[in-house]
Parts: structure tokens; sequence; C-alpha cells
């Protein structure tokens, strides 16, 4: 059983039938024995019935003998009565979904036990209209484009529905209610809304915090009167799946200060607790996410995710996702990789090859000469057959981790808090699922503490939407951290472009800032 | 201007532009700025925007650089924001409706200043499907039938819509709402509900109290986000139409006890103040309103509405509305007549025609001669050339008028009020509107007190759906009136019967109870 009362809710009623004495209508008769049966939390919220639902509902209200269970939206500031059903419910399903600018991430969910009942990613069909967002902006400005690429997004879900559907055996209609996040264009885009001016100085969505609405308005396949939930913006550059984010973690409600980290195309940062919140995005990413690198590709099967060097024998030892044949190297393995090959000088503090090799025994030479290859005008590192890193990829993820660094510093240094103050480091995504925290230490990637403080949490942006579909009152608090937070622009930040200079060493220029990291000079 | 706060009402905002500073989305600028700028009654209420609003509104409020007038639906206990002006408007017409079962009658209201713009009456073309309320419930629960009787209620007001938008120069999405009074099955069919059970017993309406709705979501031609606030109605035989006429009378809100009654097919009656009310319907109408009398006739054009007879001339007057030529007789011209015809000493006390002429002048036995022929099997008083009163005429406008008494007396002894208690007795419609209440004294119909306690107060189901047009408080109200009022049914109400018998002769079976009319033994 679910301890908090979800968005939608079957609640159990038995009203006395109507005689001569007592003539109240069917529907008011449903809504006043409703009204006084209400667990305490929803009591006294004023209750309406939708229209559409008028009819449906009176006759199975009547039908069922004027006992049963009623369904309930509980919206902001009202409930909704949208259904009777004659029998107390088996499931409840709600739909949560992270809206990924390339992937879909969706589960279905009882809303009566909480239970998962399906799980599963799609793509996003908008990426035949552009793969970066930016594209998609564009293209929504052309005729009929806005409407494509709300279509390709809804087919998305609606497939997603479909495969769901057959899954936990459950009818579309059963689903009650959808949670939604996405950034800020990706919310846009589903909405129908045009993005404009979210590309455009000062950069102003047209909506951040949309209220609750109908699933069918924008042609999802789900009960009629299904709402869906969208998770609200903070603005151009801060959408509703970091805020979904900071929900799942709780970093709203954390005494002591904590950081949740997300790395997608950008890295979005949130610092703070339950007295403040701050928060920042910058360019750390694309080196990291796979966008950059010339061998570079997404945290997914056939993706080298780490990789070791044993500078005692010189054997390198590499693993991919699900074990599959190596296509190419994510963000994590790019990390595992630079670190090693720093710890066995074969990159200097600069990231760059070394141009005269410092190693000594006969193992290594034969190591080095084996695996570092020109291809054209550039030194090249041969992971695997048909997998290297060339020094362009490695000099990308420099300039990421730096990024990644410098956001960090400049966040804490902005509310005056050290590195050695959090409690805890939330790293989200695929990036937090898959990375070595200690390689990203060695790198100056991430700060110098233990490695306990960092806590790999998976897709915030889902797990907020799934925790909202469980507990109605995190609406209101996902409105309240959009009210709370403040948004650090690193654009015009110069002391963030003074950190990231600094940052663009391994680990750092001052490597007293990571004690725990050899240094060569 | 009006002083009170309109259903829906136009407010004007400025808004700080955006920028790098201020980045707020526009949609959420403009919520933010409205629910500073709401005045002192509407602050605080949770304000949204509908999903089909959300890009008009913003685009309209970025077109007009932020600043302008924000069109607001004050909805039960939230607002919503449906529409924004870049200038202020000139008008912002709504739609106060009663839906009558044989005719609408209509009035376009400016908001802003509570003028009449237009005002009209129209058939009900659900007449083609029955004339009275039974047939079309048995109608309904034909195939199609409910569907046909809806769309011909929503013809015929899509049919008044289209007259006042051109008589007043507006267009149809221009009137952002409607409110509606008739009688519980009038609102089942206008809201496509099914009235089975309506005229069954225990006679428990579907709903009686539906909450506001899109005038769009039945087909009529508004606004496409016009709200139909639908006066709520008691139970099957007590309508939003009396509701709406209670609001527009004050009753619930009178100091001292008044009385409120409506001559229908019902005669339906309430007494009460602020403290309590007290309801009944009874047969009481048909004499009265043209249903019985061989040649009754609705109160309308060429309908005789006025006699008298000298009783020293014996001339017999009469006038006929609009002075048409005459048709028929309605039901204030049958009680003059027949209270007449019982001071001049042709009709005795029980209402029938003298068997032996009492009278003495020549005049008088030449009047009695010409006018009182033998029809068939009956007497019947010729009025004028092809408009003549027969016996059974006179028989049921004596039931009626008993029933009249029966019903007052009847509800005043529930309360233990006497008749010399009362402050006021409103005579609604045009029963109101056309009777002489000396008259109706005379016959017994009404009780024998100055004629100033009679106030004709016309089309209060109308009056009631105008004023809450430009009040939005009139609205939960109207709700009170309806948890407040207690319905008492005469159908089993012993003490009704005898009361009735009692009323059956001319003025009463105790005429100390009528001071001031003669009696004749």
């Amino acid at each position: 059983m679910v301890a908090t009362i979800p968005l939608t809710v079957a609640l159990p009623l038995v009203a006395v039938p109507p005689s001569l004495a007592d003539n109240t209508a069917d529907l008011d008769r449903l809504k006043a024995t409703l009204a006084a049966a209400l667990p305490s939390e929803l009591a006294g919220r004023p209750l309406r019935v939708p229209f559409a639902c008028i009819t449906t509902v009176a006759a199975a209200f009547r039908a069922a003998g004027f006992h049963g269970w009623a369904v309930v939206h509980c919206l902001p500031g009202q409930l909704e009565l949208i259904d009777f059903l004659p029998e107390e419910p088996k499931l409840l399903p709600g739909l949560a979904l992270d809206l990924g600018s390339t992937h879909l991430e969706a589960s279905l969910i009882d809303l009566l036990t909480g239970k998962v009942l399906a799980r599963n990613t799609a793509l996003n069909q908008q990426v035949e209209y552009g793969a970066d967002i930016l594209t998609r902006i564009h293209c929504a400005a052309k005729e009929e484009g806005l409407r494509q690429l709300q279509q390709a997004a809804v087919d998305s879900i609606n497939g997603l529905i479909a495969q769901f559907c057959q899954e936990a055996a459950v009818l579309p209609e059963e689903i009650r209610t959808l949670t939604a996040a996405g950034n800020t264009t990706m919310a846009h885009l589903l909405l129908g809304l045009s993005p404009y001016y979210l590309c455009r100085e000062p950069y102003i969505p047209l909506v951040n915090a949309p209220d609750p609405f109908l699933a069918t308005e924008i042609g999802l396949r789900l009960h009629p009167q299904a709402m869906t939930w969208l998770l609200p913006s903070r603005g151009s550059y801060f959408g509703g799946d970091l805020i979904s984010g900071i929900l799942a973690v709780g970093l709203d409600q954390a005494e002591q200060p904590a950081m949740l980290i997300d790395v997608g195309t950008n890295a979005e940062v949130v610092l703070g607790g339950k007295d403040w919140l701050i928060a920042c995005a910058g360019a750390a990413g694309p080196a990291l996410e796979g966008g950059v690198a010339r061998m570079g590709m997404r945290a997914a099967p056939s993706a080298i995710e780490q990789v070791s060097i044993d500078r005692v024998s010189w054997r390198l030892t590499w693993r991919s996702i699900a074990d599959a044949p190596p296509l190419g190297i994510c963000g994590s393995g790019l990390i595992d990789l630079a670190a090693e090959l720093y710890l066995a000088r074969i990159i200097d503090l600069r990231g760059k090859f070394q141009a005269e090799f410092v190693g000594q025994s006969e193992a290594q030479r034969q190591f080095v000469q084996e695996r570092l290859v020109q291809c054209g005008n550039e030194t090249t590192f041969l992971l695997v057959e048909g997998v290297s890193v060339s020094q362009t990829d490695l000099d990308a993820m420099m300039r990421s981790k730096a990024a990644m660094y410098a956001i960090l510093e400049t966040l804490c240094a902005q509310v005056g808090i050290a590195f050695s103050e959090l409690e805890q480091i939330h790293v989200a995504g695929a990036f937090g699922e898959h990375i070595n925290p200690r390689q990203a230490i060695t790198l100056g990637m991430l700060p110098d503490l233990p490695l306990t403080v960092f806590n790999p949490v998976g897709n915030t942006s889902l797990a907020g939407a799934e925790q909202l579909l469980l507990d109605h009152t995190l609406w209101e608090r996902a409105q309240d951290i959009c009210r709370k937070i403040t948004y650090l622009e690193l654009n015009v930040n110069q002391e963030f472009m003074i950190r990231f200079s600094g940052s663009r060493f391994i680990p750092h220029t001052d490597p007293s800032l990571f004690p725990s990291v050899p240094v060569f000079r």
C-alpha cells in the first residue's frame, strides 16, 4: 500500500439509497457521500465532476447500487471525480515519463501499491527533425513544424503506452494519470507551444508551470479524463527534468547542503538544502555524453564503459556495456581511460600524449609502441580493434572536465561553502551510473572527497515523476522548488572563466586541492 | 459600472517586461502580475489557464507589450484566465437564459455596465417532440430521443444567440458566459442527461447541481471558453427556474417572511426569509395557463386578459393583450370573468351558472339572456363573438383556484404563520403581470390582504439568471438556497386535501377568511 495520497485515488463509499424521504439527485448524493468519506488530508476540498463524466459516473453509481469506489483526481485546490467502479480496483495504473530529447524513459506504476508494472525506454521520434535542441527550435518555426514535432513526441509516448499495456495486460483507458518531466524545450514541444523565444535573448519560455491538463488534449491514448502533470521548469535552461531530480533526491528537504549533478548535453548542477537552492548549467557534457569524441557514444550496449591499465604487467583490460562487442566509448570509459593514461604517464598534466615517452620497462615501452599510433596528423590511442581515442577527443574531454569542476567550484564559492561541507553529491543519469568517482577525482573532474560522498542516483527525472504519481503533495513542492531556486548564469560569469582556466590541468593548477592524486612534474 | 464582480471580468494589468535579469516565462509572468492586481474579493484564489488557451493568451500578452486586460472567469474556488486583450474592452457580453418548456426567454447583458443589450423570446423547438414534460421524458428514452431533444434546445438557444448578435452588433465569440435557469427536466435535456428517473418513484434527478461547464461542450455557439452556469434544482419538481426566482426577489435574504408564487404548468410556491425557506408545487396551473379551458390560451397577443361587467348599465367590457382581435382567454381574463360573474350573481358560490336567475332589472335579464347560451349539454357564457366560457372551463378554474389557495394555506400552516404576517407576496410570470389581485381575492384564490402586499415581479427565472451574470457570489448563494430549502410534498399531504375541499367555494367555505368579499346565500 502507498502511504501517501497519489495524484489519482480510488476511494470506497457507501451511500444511502434514494427514497421518497431522501430524493437527492444521484450525482449530488455521490458527491455528498464522497465529501464525507474523504481522507482527512483531502477533506473540505471543493469537489467537481467534469461535464463529460456526468452521465457515466451517475449511471455507474446507480448500477452499482449506490456503493463502490470513486476514482478521484487530486488537483491543485480541488478534487475531480472522474469515474465510479462497482468493485475494488485491482490496479490503478499511472504513467511516469522522462521526456528526453533523444530518448524517453517511462514506467507504468500501480497507484494502489506503488509497484512498477513495466518500465522501458524508447527513441524520441523528434530526432527525425533534428538531433539537437536548437535544430528542433528552428524546425518548430517552420509551417507545420511545431505540429509535427508535437506529434512525434506524442507518437513516441503512445508507442510506449501500447507496449506497456501489452506487457502489463492493462487497457490504455485504465491508465488514469500521467506525470512527465523534460527540459524546457521538450515541454514546449510536447504541449505544442512555440519555443521561439527560448533561444533568443533574454531567453523567455512561453510557460514554465503549466496547470495540469487532459492527456487527450494533446492526443495521448489514455483514459479520456487522464490528467497530464508536467513538472515545472525554472527557465529556458533549467527544465522540469531537473526539478524532478531535486524532488527525487529530496535536495529541497536536505538538512545539510548537498549537490545534484546531472550530465546530459549540458552539465546541470544544483546545490542546496531545505533553506535555499542554487543551480547552474554549463556546457560540460558533450564529451562525456558521447557527442564530441570521434568514437564517443551514449552509455548503451557496446559502449566501452570501463578501462584499466595494469602498470606492472602493462595489460589493458576493458568492459563494454552488456558485454556486447565494442563499437565506441562512452563518457565513463573516456574518463577511466584518461585517468589510467595519466597514471601511466602516457598523457601529461595538460592531457597531451607525451612527446617523449618517460617509461622504463620493456613491457611498458612495447605497450606504448603498440597502442600509440599516428592517424593523419594526430596521435591516437588504440583501445581495441576499431575503437581509438585521439588527442582531439582527449582535448574535448579535458575541456569538459575543467568545465565540470569549475561549475562545482563556482557554485560553492557563490554561497561560501567548501566542498568538504557537502554531505552528499548525487550523480544522476547514465553518467552517475557508469562513472568511477575515483578516476574522476584523479582527473580533477570531481572534488577530492571520500568516495562515499558520491551517490549514483540513476534517472532522477523519471524517479521524480514516479514519486509525484504516488504523492500528490509533491506537485506543490515542485512549484515551491521553482520559486525557491536561484539560477546562476555562467555565460557572463568572470569567476567561472578564471576557474575554468585553472582546471585545465590534471588534476588542477593547484594540486593541493587534490591530495589523493599523484603529481608528476 | 457594475458594483459587484460578475462571473466573467476584464482586469487591467501592467507587467514588468522580461529581461536577462527577470526571465520569468510569459504565462507565469502574466499569472503573477494578475494575481497581484486582483480586486480584494478575488485575491488569493488559485488561478489557472486552461490548456486550450495557453498559446493564444501568452501570444496576446506578448503582442500587447505585456500590459492590457485579462479576461477571467470567477469559478467556484478558482479563477480561470481565458483571454488577453490589448485594449480596454468596450463591451463584455454575457447571456442570461430562462429555459422554459414552451418558450425560451433570454437577455444579452454587458457585464461591464449591467446594461441590457438585447432581450427576446423564442419557441423551444423541443415542442416538436411533445408539448408537455412527460411526453418529452418518454421521448428521451427512445433511441436518439435524448440527443434530439438536447439538439432542439441547443438549436433554439443558438437561434436566439444569432438574433442577439445581429441586434447588438456583437460576434458570438464575444459572448463569454451564459447563465441558464429551467425546470429539472429542461436542465437534464439541455445537458443531454437522461430524465428517466425524474418521473418514476422516488423521483430522483440524475443531477441537481452541475458544476459550470464549457458552453461548447453542448454545442452552443459562444466564445470557445464561455462557461455555462446552470442554476441548481432542489429536486424533480422544484427546478433551477424557482431557485433563480428566489435569488431574483431576494427571498432568501428577506428579514420578514415573504412569498414567491410562480404559476406555470404547476403552481410553485416558496415561503420564507433569511433563516428558512419552505416550498411546494401543485397542479393549480393548467386552467390559469390556458392549458385546460376550451378557449384558454397563453397570455399572449389576442388573449382576453381583462373583463368587467358594469352592474348598473349591464355592459360588459374587455381588453385583449396588445389590443389584438380576441382569439381566446388567458388565465387572468378567466379570473376576471369568474369574479365578475360571481359579483353579478350569474354564477353561485360553487362556481356554477345559476339554475334560476336571481337578477331583477330588465337590463340584467336581457344581459343574461343574450350571453348565457346552451351549447350541447352545457351552459356557456358568450364573452365576445367566437370566445365563450363553458361550465367545464369554470369548473377547471374553480379547481385551480382552490388548489392555489390550499397550497398557500398549507404552506403557511406548516410553519405556523398567518397570511397577515407576510410582508410581500411576489407573483411571478405572466400570471403575476396580468392578474388583478382584487379579482383573485374575490374568487378566494389569493388571501384577503391589502393589495399593496401583492408584487408582480415578471419572469423571475430570467431575472435571477441576469443577476447571477453580474454577481458571481450569487452562484454560492444559489447552492445555499438549495441546501436550505425544505420541500413539502403535497401528493401525500392529508391536510392539503382537506384545505382543497374547503376552498372549492367562492370565496371559501369559511367566508370569514375573506371579509372584503360579499357573500350571497
